[in-house]
């Protein structure tokens, strides 16, 4: 794989083809051999839109057509790549000026590529915020660096990711998620990347495109995946379509002035929607400083796609996460999400929709039955609800329906969605306050909750700096949220990666995270295992992960007092005389007619008859 | 129909047929031209079990079966009333003792009566708490009247109701649901009903079946029809059948001994519930005081299902409340519920299931497509839902999901349910405490309860006495929520039906909530229009109620503040030049630019163009 990857890194060559009085050709390089033939390309550069392109005889790719749009300077030129067509270069004519484009083998078994899944753990990483390897440079970037702001750039970049690699695989995860790392050249609060001015290049305070793909490549030898996070529904106003949009409905345009989206995300599924809220959900920015696009218009809609393949196909990603899934377009999302899923049937989506309710978030997973038909190709969504529901119930008095019966009958909730098990469930991310903070700087609580993402029916991703008990206001603070990793700078005091400078509490935690995904990553029960629960009773609530050769138990007591579990509350799954081992301890039993459980904590057990 | 209820209510003699030996014969009786014709007798007397019956014959009746279960006192015998039987009386022998048993002829049009529905309003009633009309006797029942204890009997009863139909129907109401009538004969807490010791018969402290017939009809002549309130799920411990149960399995009985319900009624649509888990809940009983009946004996289930069609059909009922509707066995329900809408397919049922979760009240909503195949025939359940989400609406703070968010978001879950529109919302009922005092003693915030009650896609309920402000605790106290009505007793200082001692605000409610009911009565578009709602912006949530001639808009503004509401907010349904009468103070006026919202009050506008 390494080969491939390195063969592969050195046919990505910076495009050096562009033909003179071109400024983008956009994707920049295609592949043969892929399961969609056609591939439209966005020629940028001035007075281009009337040239008749014509091609230049190449074995089994066709130049279909070609269109402009509004702007004079945008051409698009559709092409078709047969399966017949070999790797090579295009020559395209244009009004005398010549374009030689590269076509590109695909890696071998890219298209089969196993995506991320519930045999995996994900860590979620904000890249200026981890850590500095120096792969970043300034690169002529309108914001500097300021270390000192919780809003400014802090200079973490694409070799510190890389160089703390052995780090995250140690930790126990498999799979990496940084926020965006395409380039955001804003002004101000350009580090979180959720405003590309260029789809198609790393930001240089990141690294280069060969930066990313190296890290991808580093980090699968490592076991660990990468996912890549891609934004669909805006881009940054500094992008360069705004200095001339290919045409005026490229962004969602508003005749009466700004107007922002009211986060109404509901309207898509709610039978009483008026349409003009509807639209000011979808069509309604985020900011004045993120121009929403307009996926409607085809030409967009099929940049965004090609777009991602892209990614994919070049960096060697094994998913995509999709920031802000619900506000692009509907019927755009439905065909995105085919047409991604058809070229790699076994990668996986998790889209970003950030509601507490399972019927919301089900309406956009793979295979649900919707009552208006909309059928959606993303394999999996975030855990939204879910998260909403642990939080609760760690923090709220139990009742009939509050504290642990809201995890209880969250879980019990998976009956609406088509694939739970695909869901990935987060201790928190990048937008919510910090887990240790909200469940009020209690150790035993925030154990139990990671104890619950490790072994409850999902994929779990763990926020940076969970490990070290990182803290945070717990009203929303994004930059203080995304606090440096401790030792991810020179100089720094504490390190999360050496231990230096770390608490009692801080090293003991992360010791704990590390011996609790190490296990699960070893543990195929819990990746595929059925799982059975029982209501909760007496502020414990406990569950089983079983296959036909193992059963792990799970349980979570959140009151401040050991508790004696009766065993003969578990009939179908525990009977007196198992055998137990208890994972995070090793600490071997025979189980008797009931099971201690320490105070405020997780037990999880190794049942053996 | 007056004189064919009183027709009826004549045949409806006291079973004076009853044959020596025997103490029970259940039903009492039943009636040609069922749409099903199997009849199932349950005969109890000494020693009876081995009687081999015959029937004399009779044109069109079968005798098909007869067996016994483990006690010596029941005997079960299987007729067929074919369609062609008439009238008359049948003759079983029964070892040497002869049975005359009544076959009478149906009301014409019975089985095509139109049950409740969305251009109803529902007043709900507890017997024992709203007035005392003279009726009701102690009958030799174990507890006596104490009207100063809050959990004893206050002595109201059937001619009670029946003197205050006029109230009833006079504040708008066309349904009233009691809680339940039938004999109840414990030595404590038998005014709430729900613990039947006979099913057959009316309790005598409320009267008798005659006059709970004629309550019906009395009822019926004011345009007002009646919801029984039956429980299907247990029986009170003095129920006849105790002493000598039919057989062993007839209750849901615990070899562990006496075991609760944990109430955990998601483990009927949780993929992962404990099978133990789930019998607890369905098995587990209310209370030591309330026997839980085992609805997979087939003679029970027959027992049940024909005890409710022998309402329906005697009573003249408009309709059943099936009390804990869940707890009882799930697949009982589903024959229970498709046996009676197919006697009556016009009918309406409505279910207790008292969960906060949309989802799971579809799950057993008629038409509803289940994850496991589960079909039940109930065309309506208590929305429980979204009486959470009202009250939360008006008593949270505002934010992305919570205060009035939750209302809207309550409503556009409407997608999750086959009929949402028959739903029944509530502002309250005997298990909650009194609206008022949840939305801490503020008027305006009751009224805009109410105007959503009457004006949403549902079928309102409301509580005898909000109409009063009455109060109770907030937190459950069900002695105090079922405080007596003002005016039902002799002597009462104050009344509801005259209006003497009502302090202003009561008498300014009552006479609001009149207006508000009548008027909802004539408003077609209420019951049957369209809805189109916009999302909550700035403390106000609005909404429109259309069809092709009619627009009622109605606006809830929650906060301390008068709101001025663009108009251009709601381009598809307002225009400015629209003529707007108010219909709570009759104003009229031409729609502006913007429209004024009283501060906490509700606005409930007809918009004519």
């Amino acid at each position: 794989m390494k080969t491939l990857l390195s063969l592969f890194a050195a046919l990505s060559m910076s495009l050096n083809t562009l033909a003179a009085g071109l400024q983008h050709v956009e994707p920049p390089n295609w592949w043969v051999g892929m399961r969609d033939t056609s591939l439209q390309l966005m020629l940028h550069g001035s007075g281009i839109a009337d040239a008749k392109p014509t091609l230049a005889p190449y074995p089994g790719v066709t130049l279909k057509a070609s269109h402009r749009a509004a702007s004079a300077n945008y051409l698009f030129v559709d092409l078709d790549i047969g399966p017949d067509a070999r790797p090579g270069e295009l020559v395209l004519n244009l009004a005398g000026t010549t374009l030689r484009y590269p076509l590109r083998a695909r890696m071998p078994g890219s298209a089969e590529r196993e995506g991320f899944g519930p045999r995996d753990a994900i860590y979620l990483v904000v890249p200026d915020r981890f850590a500095q390897g120096g792969s970043g440079s300034q690169g002529g970037m309108k914001e500097g660096r300021d270390r000192a702001s919780p809003g400014g750039r802090h200079g973490g970049d694409l070799a510190g990711m890389r160089q703390h690699l052995d780090y995250i695989a140690g930790l126990g995860f498999t799979q990496v998620w940084p926020t965006p790392l395409v380039e955001n050249n804003s002004a101000t609060y350009s580090y979180h990347g959720y405003a590309a001015t260029d789809f198609y290049k790393v930001d240089p305070r990141f690294g280069t495109n060969d930066d990313f793909q190296a890290f991808v490549s580093e980090a699968r030898t490592r076991g660990v995946g990468v996912i890549q996070d891609i934004v669909l529904n805006h881009i940054g106003a500094g992008h360069w379509w705004m200095a001339d949009l290919p045409a005026p409905d490229w962004l969602n345009q508003w005749q009466q002035g700004y107007t922002e989206t009211h986060h109404a995300r509901m309207t898509l599924q709610d039978p009483y929607a008026a349409p003009s809220d509807r639209q000011r959900f979808t069509d309604g920015w985020f900011t004045p400083h993120m121009p929403d696009l307009n996926q409607r218009r085809p030409e967009l809609a099929t940049y965004l796609t090609q777009m991602t393949l892209w990614w994919i196909e070049s960096a060697g990603l094994s998913g995509i996460r999709t920031d802000t899934y619900s506000y692009s377009d509907r019927d755009f999302l439905s065909h995105w999400s085919a047409r991604v899923m058809q070229e790699y049937p076994r990668l996986n989506i998790v889209g970003e929709e950030w509601s507490p309710h399972p019927a919301v978030v089900a309406y956009w997973q793979r295979g649900k039955r919707n009552h208006d038909g909309y059928a959606s190709s993303a394999p999996s969504m975030m855990d939204f609800p879910m998260n909403t529901q642990l939080l609760a119930a760690l923090t709220e008095a139990d009742g009939p329906h509050t504290g642990l019966t809201k995890l209880y009958e969250g879980l019990a909730h998976d009956f609406v969605y088509p694939a739970p098990g695909n869901l990935v469930l987060f201790d928190g991310n990048h937008d919510t306050p910090r887990l240790f903070s909200l469940l009020g700087r209690d150790v035993g609580l925030t154990k139990i909750a990671l104890a619950y993402l490790a072994t409850t029916r999902r994929i779990p991703q763990v926020f940076y700096g969970t490990e070290l008990l990182m803290q945070s206001p717990v009203e929303r603070d994004d930059g203080r949220v995304r606090a440096d990793m401790p030792g991810g700078w020179a100089g720094d005091e504490a390190s999360a990666f050496t231990g230096a400078g770390l608490t009692g509490e801080q090293r003991e935690m992360q010791d704990w995270v590390r011996r609790l995904f190490n296990w699960r990553k070893a543990a195929p029960v819990i990746h595929d295992g059925a799982l059975m629960q029982y209501a909760p009773l007496e502020g414990c609530y406990a569950f089983f992960r079983y296959d036909a050769g193992h059963t792990v138990m799970v349980v979570l007591n959140k009151g401040g007092k050991p508790v004696e579990l009766p065993t003969a509350r578990f009939p179908e799954r525990l009977q007196p005389g198992d055998h137990a081992r208890d994972v995070m301890s090793g600490r071997d039993f025979v189980v008797g007619s009931s099971l201690s459980v320490p105070a405020r904590s997780p037990l999880i057990l190794e049942i053996r008859r």
